[in-house]
């Protein structure tokens, strides 16, 4: 029956992706738009959705509801942030209403481990979702990693968000090939070099010491630009991937998911089983699914 | 006698000073430039101290030992590296000859602790000088703390430069203040925020994720820029200053030198106290000039 249907957008800073699901989550309908938050001028995102997102998946008058940086003052209203520990229960108490049938969700704000605050907008939405669809991480201690630009690391106690670390290697990366004198515009494409950066990655030594290395080799040795690069995200993929999951209690042996663009995936997975994890794939669009059409049944009036 | 004069000059990317130094080192004249090799276009180098830096001291026609980055290709000429262990008789040998009466001093090549290579340009006089000036350092290890863009630290062994480790640490802060999504162009200048960055920096996680902390607390706390800019200063100075000594051997209560602008000394000093290491301030000027007249007596033709 249409009449239960509902409009669930999973909206970031540089992409959209909009489904008309019906109540059980099953997807009627799918459209990608180019209108990340990134590009779009104030206002544009509301406009958006009313004249472009909701007619071309037959949802004008269907309640919606959205996630991700939508939900900062980039998008359409600032959605704010609930606090750790946070489950569905929490995530939807805290649903954002911007309007009378549509409905934000809102980021998560937590302490980490080192004491220092952090915060997630949109990837506590694939947290739910991941959870939702296992039942087996209802309970006890799992850990998702959602590699990026603003990476994060998220640990589940008993089926909710107990707290996260953000790793911004993704950012790192970008400006330092960008702005920096190490390996400036080169594409990282050489596995070897990469490889071979991520086990530099798990030495000793502060970062600033180890990526000049990058450098060095350029003016020492002639290293060419885009092994360069490739050697450049190896060593920072490799310092997050063996500095950060000791940090949420995670030992060799034990099992980390991993949910994201399969090109950062195929990162990574090697750098995370180099470390002697166990990786899990996760489907990143089926959990943004089910999280959505869990917060529609219990946190948005049918 | 002034036909034993010669012109000495300290020509890095940023800054140029310049003396006209008897044979002894005592130093007859000097000025400061506003030409470092940073801001002179091919060529130009090598016409301004023709027409502007040898009249500008009486000294058209002495001899000219020039260090730094005019050793580059953006100087004069590029003057090569030497390999480590190097001292004053292997840095005199591998003067290179500009011209009849103009030598640049060359860089170093070493094998870092962590098997990488490194590259040193400007900071080998420096070094060599600071070892001229105290007959203590003739012998066993001692260590040489130069901060900035890309600061280094050098162990020198038996009088020797043995091995040398770069730390981009000035590089890095002013790519995330320019560019990234961290306190964008504020400038440091809380001293409390500082204090705590340095502790921070100390602490265990990827830098990564120590970093993120920063916009963490912008977004969620309204962190303000010169408070974020003071606490990034802070963390990695304090990363720097945590996990560098010990890859050098220096363990709490070991004495290690340090060498720069003022500014950054008010930074580093406390830095390296904290790691319970005691700073021995050095004069830098009187390091190159002791170190080039040192050159210039075994390695320059009267």
């Amino acid at each position: 029956m249409s009449g239960a249907d509902f409009l669930a957008a999973d909206w970031g800073t540089s992409n959209l992706r909009a489904w008309r699901l019906g109540a059980d989550g099953a997807v009627k309908d799918s459209r990608r738009f180019p209108w990340g938050v990134g590009v779009l001028q104030p206002g544009e995102a509301a406009q958006k959705l009313k004249d472009e997102i909701r007619p071309a998946l037959g949802a004008e008058n269907l309640p919606a509801i959205l996630c991700g940086m939508v939900g900062s003052a980039m998008g359409i209203a600032v959605a704010g942030y609930a606090d750790c520990p946070a489950g569905g229960e929490e995530l939807a108490r805290n649903l954002f209403r911007v309007d009378e049938q549509t409905w934000i969700t809102p980021g998560l704000r937590c302490v980490r481990p080192d004491g220092y605050p952090d915060v997630i907008r949109g990837e506590e939405t694939k947290v739910l979702g991941w959870l939702t669809l296992d039942p087996r991480r209802a309970a006890g201690d799992h850990v998702l990693c959602l590699p990026g630009t603003h990476g994060k690391w998220v640990l589940v106690r008993d089926g909710r968000i107990h707290h996260f670390m953000t790793c911004m290697t993704g950012e790192l990366f970008a400006v330092l090939s960008e702005h920096s004198t190490l390996c400036p515009g080169a594409v990282p494409s050489e596995p070897a070099s990469f490889a071979e950066g991520l086990a530099f990655g798990a030495a000793e030594g502060p970062l600033a010491s180890r990526l000049f290395t990058v450098r060095a080799r350029m003016v020492g040795e002639g290293l060419a630009g885009d092994k360069a690069a490739s050697f450049l995200s190896g060593l920072l993929i490799g310092d997050e991937a063996s500095r950060l999951p000791p940090l949420l209690g995670l030992k060799p042996g034990a099992t980390v998911g991993l949910m994201g663009e399969p090109s950062l995936l195929g990162l990574y997975e090697p750098a995370l089983r180099a470390r002697g994890l166990v990786v899990e794939q996760a489907d990143g669009e089926a959990a943004v699914i089910a999280a959505l059409t869990l917060l529609r049944s219990v946190g948005v009036p049918a």
